[in-house]
């Protein structure tokens, strides 16, 4: 079966859901994601889409959402974690790097730990270092190669493609080129897999 | 057992899905609701939050995930509706008229059909004669009595009560003092009004 495409930013809040889930999905659903981290923050800017900044009583919500839902899901978190992050665009040049080499995953689960977990904001020491080394990255080497233009230029290039196709925040699934955004849009996405639709009967084709 | 109190403002889009579905979740769930009409537009003036407009791609998906969920729920829907509305704040003065008469659902649901359906802008005419007809309202009297101060006073009173609740968005489902925000937190209310919870065992109260 083809993959979902799993767009997400370091920084968002809600993908930590996501982002802890994602591999029991997998497993029980019988689908398989590619991880395509990308850049949220300039998309949000041109937008002028400040989701939590100036508004509490929607930042409150959004804190209380996650740990019921965190509760749930049977996930662990320590909320709320340190928000918003000031070097997300770092976070995600070592996502990118990780991508190309095959451990994208593994350290945006490390890093996501870490930040959710025990309070350490992604992007900056210690979390940089601790995850990369936790996944067994030599992460000296990873972080002189994320501060290259050579991969800030990849990960604006993503960020570009997740544009190009309509993508307005983190988590973003995608399937045949249908959007489906949040991590409780999930099994939406799975069901859409599976099924090209999201009626019950499943055969019939949304128009 | 006690009801799950149902905030929402005539004008929000995904609160479409929720006023079409509730009275068969209430049914199948043996759940029950109070209609609590307030008007969601000063709260979101003063968050600076306008989640649509300047936002193009987010507009566009919000359409197409109403579209294939309104299709999963087996709901008619003729997308895009006219929006936002101009008269959002009328539309739910007679709502509170509605609420406090014992007619709020039935001319909400009529509003919506005609919004959502046929295209009509919920809060001017055809819509507001035409949906209060429907229900076989007096017209003519509603909509005198929606012009008059005191009724104003009594949808800035509820919408008061909404925002010291933590309210920012419509639909807001309200249990035991918790928000769930959005059509798609619905089951998620129900399930905290059986078990104080979200998890799985359900017995056991969130922190």
């Amino acid at each position: 079966m083809k993959e979902i495409d799993f767009w997400f930013s370091i920084g968002s809040t809600y993908s930590y859901l996501s982002i802890m889930r994602l591999d029991d999905v997998a497993r029980a659903e019988g689908v398989s994601f590619r991880w395509r981290p990308f850049n949220v923050r300039p998309i949000m800017i041109e937008m002028e889409n400040r989701p939590f900044i100036g508004k509490p009583a929607k930042a409150a919500y959004m804190w209380r959402d996650i740990e019921r839902r965190a509760a749930m899901y049977g996930i662990p978190a320590k909320l709320p974690a340190p928000y918003p992050l000031e070097e997300l665009e770092f976070a995600n040049r070592v996502a990118v790097i990780g991508a190309d080499e095959g451990w994208c995953e593994d350290y945006v689960h490390a890093t996501y730990v870490r930040w959710f977990q025990q309070g350490e904001p992604a992007g900056v020491e210690p979390n940089l270092t601790g995850s990369l080394q936790d996944i067994d990255q030599d992460a000296e080497r990873v972080i002189a190669h994320a501060r290259s233009p050579e991969i800030g230029a990849a990960l604006e290039e993503v960020t570009e493609e997740a544009k190009a196709l309509g993508i307005f925040g983190s988590p973003t699934y995608v399937v045949d080129g249908e959007l489906f955004w949040g991590d409780d849009r999930l099994e939406d996405a799975v069901r859409w897999r599976r099924t090209g639709s999201l009626t019950a009967r499943g055969a019939q084709a949304s128009a």
